[in-house]
């Protein structure tokens, strides 16, 4: 199977919108095994439409048509679709009757443009759409497949997930499992010098490399004909890759960093605050980001001035004024100054130099984390690369990471 | 004039990296009133490559290839266009000049690889690339014009910013201006609604709206023979929108809302602290993005739970208990409270219900935001809809427009 992903819009000609649904299915078809070697993105405009899917028949064998389902009048891909291929439009009988219900509720005549919704290429396969009221489809027609989604992301990705993946994966009688396993503190090229063999060498599982955010995520898929099967093909793929870059793993699935914080901060029954200069409460604003942050974090402090920090927190001036406020000395006191002030089992000290100006002869990107857990204090050095919010984003998340670190110890 | 954008790397195939630079460049084009139809993408691979270039030759009279420019053996984009149109490479003294400085930097051997990027197909007008190695190139043949550009995004946008659009608007003997216009505060609808007219009837200037992290940025873009013209052309239509949306308008350029509130506070002399309960430090993080925000940010406070509310701001317990944290007196006493302990000039407090779970009967969403200037203190109460970040994003916004607008008073 060979894809060719066709979005729809002239919005995207005209770059009012980014097309994220091509990679978002390439991504997928990647993952399920399935080449695509083109994409291209046309207006609504029917005559154009017809003409790129005659290039794409040219070249590929399975044409993937993104966007123009819906009820307005530049909405034409299904008729174009159906005219190229001389089919007629039908009704799909469950979509027709959200249709329905939808003028129902909004007590709104349905016109015929609504009505188009719910119609499909005779032949077609049904896609439900779980997030909306336009019907996609899958068809086998002169030894082409035809497969058409619609554009909103909410929409697309839902039926993405939930009906063409089961419809490819079937066909190509298979079941999925994949893991994305999440790394912080690795570069790009590092990863490329511990595991690049890896990912060079890949077959079932495809190991797919995300980088972004400061993180690196690997995602494992693998295709067997059962759960089981595929679950076991990942198994010693995982072990291989803790193995050589474990120390930068901090967790699998969909949740962030901070979720990993709050979660082993909560089950240590562990409260945590902050003294945050050159962050400015982003670290206290991440843990904030999680549900139930309320549980682990009753609050804290923002110490940008020498005499906030003084102030709030209790550094002593003799302190800023011997080592600097960037220095592990001032960054411990911070920690531990917030740890007390709210009687929490962890404190947090940020201090640095976020740039674009150097601070007390230290250049740009030079942050003091201080630690305090318990009784226990320590204070690294880091030295960050790239913008003001680079290197500002990197120390919370370096902070983030070293509190899991401590917690899991 | 009708281009074709063809973006060209096996990674955007595989749906490792989102095609930002169509949208760019497609917007530019359409500020430059040139018409595009299509896009393409297709991978690192030669034959396949040529087929996108000759299938594009066929439907668009402007060719222009993005990515594939570098010294890696599989970036073959001006290999491949220099063999389609039967041309030799020919070598760029500028940029030849710059590898064999980069080189002698990093005493490196220059390698038949790297000596490639200062290459173009012979004919063509060398663009400058300002952000890195490989050159990109403007040609004329057969009918169309091919355009060479860069695929790393800061070497793109620069190029396309710097080299490409004084090109195209030189040929078409017109110079460009433009103004970008930040409103908050106004949903898509309304913007429909209020200025539908507008964008609807728009011819030169341009209207273009983007929709984005709760904003609403119009882009004015007037195209005439010289500057003075151009902005003559904008100043009409931008008088025009105040008219309509000025309440929501809070700046043009390309600085953040957050900046906006910095300098006016700066210039004020005045400084500015926080409570923040369901922001959690968001709100003063959004202010230390901005560089020099230490002028009027010293310090604040994180106060999640009621007793940190207390402790940390001392809102009295008898408000907490009398009328809920999620209220009017909560949210001011906890401006007040933060203002007197840093003895700032403004103090804002937040509080509410960042959900997913209600708090206190209130519905996620429910947000007051107290601020105190001076000695005039206020609150409002705001429903905002969406996610728990959701919430928080908007929040975290509002306040900052509230302390703006204060400040224009």
């Amino acid at each position: 199977m060979n894809a060719e992903l066709i979005a729809v819009g002239t919005e995207m000609l005209l770059g009012q919108i980014v097309n994220t649904n091509a990679a978002y299915l390439a991504r997928t078809l990647a993952h399920l095994g399935i080449g695509s070697r083109y994409q291209q993105v046309v207006g609504d405009n029917q005559e154009r439409l017809d003409g790129a899917i005659s290039v794409a028949e040219q070249r590929s064998d399975t044409i993937i048509l993104m966007g123009g389902l819906g009820p307005t009048p530049d909405d034409l891909t299904k008729q174009t679709l159906a005219a190229h291929l001389g089919r007629e439009l039908v009704t799909d009988a469950a979509h027709h009757e959200k249709l329905v219900e939808m003028a129902r509720r909004k007590q709104q005549p349905l016109t015929p443009n609504n009505l188009v919704q719910a119609m499909l290429p005779a032949g077609a396969t049904p896609l439900t759409n779980h997030n909306g009221l336009a019907v996609g489809a899958f068809m086998a027609a002169n030894n082409h497949h035809y497969i058409l989604l619609p554009g909103p992301p909410r929409e697309f990705k839902m039926m993405v997930d939930k009906e063409l993946v089961p419809l490819l994966a079937g066909q190509q009688h298979e079941t999925l499992a994949s893991e994305t396993m999440h790394f912080f503190g690795l570069g790009e090229s590092a990863l490329v010098t511990e595991i690049g063999d890896i990912i060079a060498e890949q077959g079932n599982p495809t190991v797919a490399p995300y980088i972004g955010n400061y993180e690196v995520e690997l995602r494992l898929t693998a295709r067997a004909v059962d759960a089981d099967q595929a679950q076991a093909l990942i198994k010693p793929m995982r072990s291989n890759i803790l193995r050589r870059i474990g120390q930068y793993y901090y967790g699998s699935g969909d949740e962030s960093l901070a979720a990993h914080v709050v979660a082993a901060l909560a089950a240590a029954h562990a409260t945590i605050t902050a003294a945050e200069s050159l962050t400015a409460g982003a670290f206290q604003a991440a843990l904030g980001d999680v549900p139930g942050a309320s549980k682990v974090l009753n609050g804290g402090f923002v110490t940008y001035a020498p005499g906030a920090k003084e102030q709030l927190v209790n550094v002593p001036g003799s302190v800023i004024d011997q080592h600097g406020v960037v220095s592990a000395a001032t960054a411990k006191a911070m920690a531990t100054g917030a740890q007390h002030a709210l009687g929490a089992d962890v404190g947090v000290g940020l201090t640095g130099v976020a740039g674009p100006e150097q601070l007390e002869g230290h250049p740009a990107g030079t942050v003091w984390i201080g630690l305090a857990v318990g009784t226990q204090v320590s204070a690294t050095e880091f030295h960050f690369q790239g913008s003001r919010n680079d290197v500002r984003g990197r120390a919370v998340k370096t902070a983030l990471l070293m509190v899991l670190q401590a917690l899991q110890k």
